[in-house]
């Protein structure tokens, strides 16, 4: 596989950081994630949008425009003809600090897509709930110690995630967004969580069906009351959630408003 | 300058992390530093304590004993005669998780001491208070994110650091843990911190000066009516704090416990 690495491209195994790195020192870099479909990236746009926004957040400037990056994007594409294949953008600051702000190296590669196994989009998944807030949530960084740590319970429980909250109020999980249904309104959070991609998909399907969407602070009784739980995310595109610990969601089903927009967001993906 | 890596000791400036790395992707990874003194490892026996206590929280195995890991450190400082110098040891887990534990790769390097400015310790610094608490925070792990981020406000406002509250307790500062003096009593923070090295030979001090030491949990309050306060570090030893944000401290100078605590420690790295 190949990737992209200081105006080359090479492969991705020959990609490297020195140990020194402010990345691996202090855990400061830019994330961004984002997949195929019909070998087009899919909603390229978005990302590269919300991974400026990041880059302001964390004061990182680069040498690249969107319409730069999406050229060197189409290129690796074009030289990666693989299946099931996702891309990271990682952008790194200099190992030398400015204090106004840090000068950016750009890295992007592809990897092996993890597959969901298909089975929970029928019987719904289980999610833990952690009392955490990340830093700067509204910026994806590569800071997931938290989801990194979690895992081996999560693996235990035979659930699928860790759904944070803080004071009281849900805010998303360690790598998706999350959407409660009560009396067919929609809620989703709307602070101290990332805007992701998928939930901005799921919002534009919910309002091409007609249904009301709700962005407002939910509260863990919010959330135990509801009669459908979903989460979204590039990977997972929109997961039924039936369990949050060992309480069951609603009937313990997946609804069948979660099961339209599931069907709407395939369809969307089919026919990009 | 030669670090360690892989049973090989290699010029630092050739070790490295492929991108696909858990520590660069996840922020996962353990950390310890430690300095010297008459070219002997300063208090090596905690900090490799400390860095096997961080190992067991961030479930990582290395197939190292604390008395392999003192040999190898020997051995790197034989190979580094240079004045000045410091090391960090990171432990980083391999790409694939197992979810019971990781197996942890050893880095270990040195690098130039960055001085503190002298006469902070004849005037005081300056803090500012930032709502946070690192998590897992008595494991020393690279996630310094926060302040990276903090730092260009740090250097705006002349301050030193960060000083981390939570839930209207104060924490640690971004890298180093706080005491603070009220009529003639000293108190530091017990719970949400790491325990710091410099920290702990401080409380050795302390006690050997029969002076009153309390570790309890301290509120903002508390901070702001303190006599004398002062942090601990490995880099920084025994620093006085003079004002918090645009408040001073007591009246404003360095007071008689710390300028003789910081007189003590010298002493003790002199005679090491």
């Amino acid at each position: 596989m190949i990737g992209f690495h200081n105006e080359n491209y090479t492969e991705v195994s020959k990609i490297s950081l020195p140990i020194t790195s402010t990345t691996i020192n202090r855990s400061y870099a830019a994330f961004e994630f984002f997949t195929l479909a019909n070998n087009k990236p899919f909603y390229l746009d978005r990302h590269l949008q919300r991974l400026f926004k990041t880059l302001e957040i964390l004061r990182i400037q680069i040498e690249y425009s969107k319409s730069s990056l999406e050229k060197i994007i189409i290129n690796l594409i074009d030289k990666n003809p693989l299946e099931n294949i996702s891309y990271k953008i990682f952008v790194i600051p200099e190992t030398i600090p400015n204090f106004d702000y840090f000068k950016g190296e750009v890295f992007i590669f592809p990897f092996l897509n993890s597959l969901q196994p298909a089975s929970l989009y029928k019987t719904g998944a289980k999610l833990l709930l952690k009392e955490y807030e990340r830093f700067l949530p509204t910026a994806k960084t590569t800071n997931y110690i938290a989801s990194v740590y979690w895992e081996n319970e999560i693996n235990k429980l035979h659930a699928l995630d860790v759904l944070f909250y803080y004071r009281n109020t849900i805010r998303e999980t360690s790598r998706s967004n999350i959407f409660i249904i009560k009396n067919n309104i929609i809620y989703t959070p709307i602070t101290g969580i990332l805007y992701g991609i998928t939930r901005s998909i799921a919002i534009n399907l919910i309002q091409k069906n007609k249904l009301i969407l709700k962005e407002k602070e939910i509260s863990i009784e919010e959330l135990f009351q509801a009669d459908e739980v979903f989460i979204t995310s590039t990977t997972r595109e929109i997961m039924p959630i039936t369990n949050i610990d060992i309480t069951s969601i609603g009937n313990g089903k997946v609804g069948n408003i979660t099961q339209n927009l599931i069907h709407d967001f395939r369809q969307l993906k089919i026919k990009y």
